[in-house]
């Protein structure tokens, strides 16, 4: 057997309050979602007038930032991304319909070199998804420091 | 136009958090969502070491009450549930896949006589999802009190 | 709690009779969809020897535009449409599959700065569909204009 | 964070090396499936000549097990299994379409009192698939013991 961390519902709430209070901050309204390494929700918050369609979207990026182990955004930016027309993984976006997700809004959760969940936000452009995501990774990388443990904060992820 | 009234995230946190509190105290993990009129989540909570089924189904189940205007396990329960085989109903829960929830752990939120939204609770049994998901509309209702407002807080709502 | 404006469905239904009559006026079969703020159709019409394929995209397009709060064919018009290869939202369109249209059709109902429902059409090209869907816009301005209220009527609304 | 065990794929095809043996041995053309925590395969086979309907189902009830915690029999057998018409839960055997599997052949996979994984068998009777299913819980159960970790080995898994 393996043994591997796995987020409590403590830490993924932190991490949403910190999104949230950047949303707030750069004035976006958005769903935040934080999953655990299956992509299962642990915790999610759609913000007062965002948008309906939020939580399914921000579901699905946290979802395949997880289970893929990539930044959503890495898999349609140009001109490398994968799921560009000409590119070789053009497609994959119509696999497991719904939950895979290829573009900007979720970011992988990294700890000490494993990917344990991930974060999804939909509400805002590029620019402010990454910005809300980011400030969740932040968050539990200040929150887990003192016990030594390491967090990718940067927004472009692959393993 | 008809002017309605919406639940807000503050008060879908409040109401959460007295689930969580409830789930606590009778010690069944729990995964609690409360959705909104048209059964769109505003936050999700996972309890630590609960299933991951749970957010699937609980969303389901908030769905389902929220839009359905019906404690969910009121479609199931012998002997007038009308989802029973023989009753007129049977064959509803296999309507709007995976997000029609007929038994236990689904409760509208009705404040005014107004349905305006939904719990759903998933990870117990029934008697106690209802404890859960109950203490979430007992908390609204305190809450609301001293504005007017009335909640139902009983466990068998139908509209 | 938040308080909200909802259309009604003489509202809705006004609102199709007045598409349906540009839809005439201009020679082309369409359906008509109006929705609700969560996307749920309160009234819709298929004109005679219009497509089958009708109702399933008209309501795609209403609820993709009220609840991404969004002109649909602002998703996909060059150049800067966010789901065209290349730019940041490519991929968006495969989420909630078979409800989310990123295509012409598909216009936000937006009373007193608030989007509170939609009105999806589908059956004749984009400048034949904007004509009509901007016509059920119109014609709730005009209804909702003696109570002071002011609704959008622009064919490229976003929020 | 927690810290949890997870199945290696080593341990996953010593199980299913254990339950195709008791397959060969009572006759029977099963489907196996190991999952973990998530419900997602770490290892499959399907004998030969077995049906086609097998991966699918047998990762249904490995899922299901794994994720709802259960053994999948518990489910439906008479005369308290939930999911029964009259029981509480009857219903939920409609949620997370396609994956939930309320019937026998599903057994979780518990090390040390945390569920950590699923077995999934499709292809026998009730008595084949368990007798098979049970088979990989022994050998784990065998292989991890000099190491000090317990696993259920009975058929009837409850958490």
């Amino acid at each position: 057997m393996h043994q591997v961390y796995e987020l409590t519902l403590e830490e993924a709430k932190l991490m949403i309050e910190a999104a949230r209070k950047k949303a707030e901050e750069i004035n976006v309204l958005e769903t935040i979602a934080v999953v655990d390494s299956g992509g299962y929700v642990i915790a999610m918050e759609r913000m007062n007038k965002s948008r309906v369609t939020g939580p399914e979207i921000a579901m699905a990026k946290g979802f395949t930032a997880a289970g893929h182990k990539r930044s959503t955004h890495l898999f349609n930016r140009e001109p490398n991304g994968p799921v560009l027309p000409g590119n070789e993984a053009f497609g994959i976006q119509h696999m497991i319909p719904g939950k895979f997700a290829t573009f900007v809004g979720g970011f992988p959760v990294v700890v000490n070199g494993e990917v344990i969940g991930g974060v999804g936000v939909s509400g805002g452009n590029g620019e402010q998804d990454t910005a809300v995501g980011t400030a969740a990774l932040a968050a539990l990388a200040e929150h887990l420091k003192n016990d030594g443990h390491e967090v990718i904060t940067d927004a472009d992820i692959k393993r």
